[in-house]
Formats: C-alpha cells, structure tokens, sequence
C-alpha cells in the first residue's frame, strides 16, 4: 500500500508513519515540505536503531496526496474545513479519517459539528467519489510511537464504500497486535469518535496514561 | 450493602441480582410483586446448582425502593419517565442508572433526550437529594446471566456525588473481574452511554455476540 499521511509531521502522524511505513510506502504530508523531510529523517532514525527496514519520503500535503492511493487525515478537528479546502485530488482515493471533534471544560466532551460527526463533515468537504472510512479515532499518539510496545486494542472501522473498508481493514490489521473491526456506516462513526475524550477522562480521573480500548 | 433492583425481573436486571446476591442483600423489584417473588425463587434455584449462598427478597418496585440503601433503575430507556414518576422514597439514596437512550435503524445509534443523556433525564426526574451515578452501561444482559463466566470488562462510572461513586466503585469491584474507573461528572455520562449501540453494531457487522468493553 502506499500511504499518504496529510499532516503527518504531528504527534499521531508521526506515529502511524513510524508503525506503517515498516509494513507500506508511507509519505509523511505537511503544509511545510522541508518540514516533513526532517520528520521522515527522525522516523528513519528511530527505526534505524530497532533493526527495523522502512519506506518514508517527505513531501508537501498536497504531494502526499498525489502520490498515494491511501490518504490519512492526520489533522486537529479544529483545522479539517481549512486543511481539506485547500487541497485537491482526493477523487477516487481512499480516505481514512482519525479525527475526533471535542472539548475541554472540567472534563473533555464530544463536541461535534451540526453534520453530526467529524466524518460526516469530511465526506461533506470531499469530492463525491473520495472513499471515505473512519479508523483509529482511539488510540493515543504515545502509544503509536512506542514502536517497542505492542497496540493492544480495538480499531472500530466505519464507512460506506466494501472496498475503502477492506483496505483499512488491512492496513489496521497489518500493525502487530491491532484488530480491526466493522463499526458499521458511515454514520455511526459518531460513537467511535465520541470514545476519544471519554479515554481522556478516564486517564484525567484514574491518573492513567493514554488509555485505549478493546472490545471483546 | 442493600441493592433494591427497580425493574429486577427484566434480563438485565436478573442477570444483576445474580451477581450482586452472591455478596449483597439483593431485593428484586417489579411492577408486578408475584412476577418478582418467582424470579427471586429462579434466580436461587440457578445459584444453588453451583453451591453459592445468595440473599434474595422480591417485592414491588416501591418496597425495593423503600427497603435499599443503593437502587439499581434496570429499565428500558423507554419507561423512565413514566416508572420514577409513579415511584418515591429516592431522598438521600444513592441510585445507578445503566439506562442507555438508542435507536435502532439499519445500525444502532446514540438517541438522547434533550437533557443530553439519560443519565441528565434521570437526575432531572429524581429529588435534589437522590445520589446518582451511571454505571454498568456496556455489559450485555446475557454476559451478567453467564454466571459462571468471569466479567472481564470495565465499568466507567460518572456521578457528582463522592459517596455515591465509592459505593460504585465498591459495587463493581465486589464482582470478580469488573474494574471500576471513574468516567467523570454526570454531565461526562452521555459518551459511556453511547458506547452501548456501538457494541451492538459491532456485534451485529462483525457477527460476534454480547460485544463489551475494556479500557486499558
């Protein structure tokens, strides 16, 4: 598979691009190319020290798109409407949303936008035959980054496109450990995102780190 | 602790007192007094072929309300309003409420009221006094029944009263396996609530039954 990661110079992109790119052609997206270069020099030298062969280029945003037949929106909620209207060609290509739309008070909340769910809001801002999926909403970007450290959890996978949903299926599948399972439509991706700040309050109320979940 | 089950013969709440009687007085309360007294009698004769002593009353819903400490609202979202309205004796108790709001099309969704979960609906209908919690959302009936079977899940509990969530807390650790965590105020209960459709539509798209949840 050949991966493009839009934003992907962040915490979680970083992440997924050190796990992914052992197993795929990764290039690591960023509105800064020169940025993205350095990144991919970073993740090549983590994985260097495990022994570990990997595929990473560094482009531009708009170049990891053009190059890749998989695209991840490794992007805040609070930059998806700027991000994705700034950018082109995602007709045809299969597009993995991870974002979660929430925030923060005495305790973190699920906020989404009127569409209902941050995918439902990407679908909106993408061109009619970009398939859509939504995948790893609930794993934390520490955890995506101790590449020593299996991912021990459940990825709730959900999308209306047979195809788009196989191939995250196997992308999630291919890291050691993840399982990845049918959440279903498009439109239930509401419930997986909204597990995001509940984690952040079970770390915040049970002092505990990163916590992810599994269901079983 | 005294556990007064409001709703104790449903699948649920049966399941519950086959737990809890194991190391609580458990009264199973109905609608129906005589309906209570025979699940009481079912769930003594399922516990003595596996040796283990039980306390079990049935009696109405009103008399378990009025004999218990903690009250367990084992309802169907449905019948919340209309149950607690025709109830009283809820000052100064603590209640847990596992009632999750969903809606079923072609998947299962998160359908709160405008309170913005049941929980919020719950504590708007009780007195000022009642102490309320959610907890023991995500666990399917079927799973409480299976006696014999440990429950290896977790049981995130949301409430703003401190006693209350220890009893909680307490409650759920007193079955082997549970693991109590503290999900945060009330107002944090509507994304432990949500994540019940979720594993019913992981259950249904992926063809395994009674889905829970682990937070680790």
């Amino acid at each position: 598979m050949k991966i493009g990661i839009v934003g992907g110079t962040g915490d979680i992109g970083e992440g997924m691009a050190l796990r992914f790119s052992q197993r795929h052609s990764v290039i690591i997206g960023s509105r800064n190319e020169e940025k993205a270069i350095l990144c991919c020099d970073e993740c090549e030298h983590i994985l260097e020290g495990t022994g570990v062969a990997c595929s990473l280029l560094g482009q531009s945003n708009q170049g990891a798109i053009d190059a890749s037949d998989i695209i991840i929106l490794a992007i805040p909620y609070s930059h998806v409407t700027s991000t994705i209207e700034n950018l082109h060609g995602f007709e045809d290509k299969i597009v993995i949303s991870p974002i979660n739309p929430l925030q923060r008070s005495d305790f973190f909340f699920y906020a989404p936008p009127p569409e209902g769910s941050a995918a439902l809001l990407v679908q909106k801002l993408l061109p009619d035959s970009a398939k859509l999926c939504v995948a790893f909403n609930n794993i934390a970007a520490t955890k995506w980054r101790e590449i020593g450290t299996p991912l021990n959890y459940s990825v709730a996978i959900c999308g209306d496109d047979r195809q788009a949903k196989r191939v995250a299926f196997e992308l999630t599948a291919s890291v050691p450990n993840l399982k990845p399972l049918d959440g279903g439509p498009l439109a239930a991706a509401s419930m997986v995102e909204s597990i995001t700040p509940l984690l952040l309050n079970l770390g915040k109320f049970n002092r505990l780190k990163d916590v992810g979940v599994k269901f079983q």
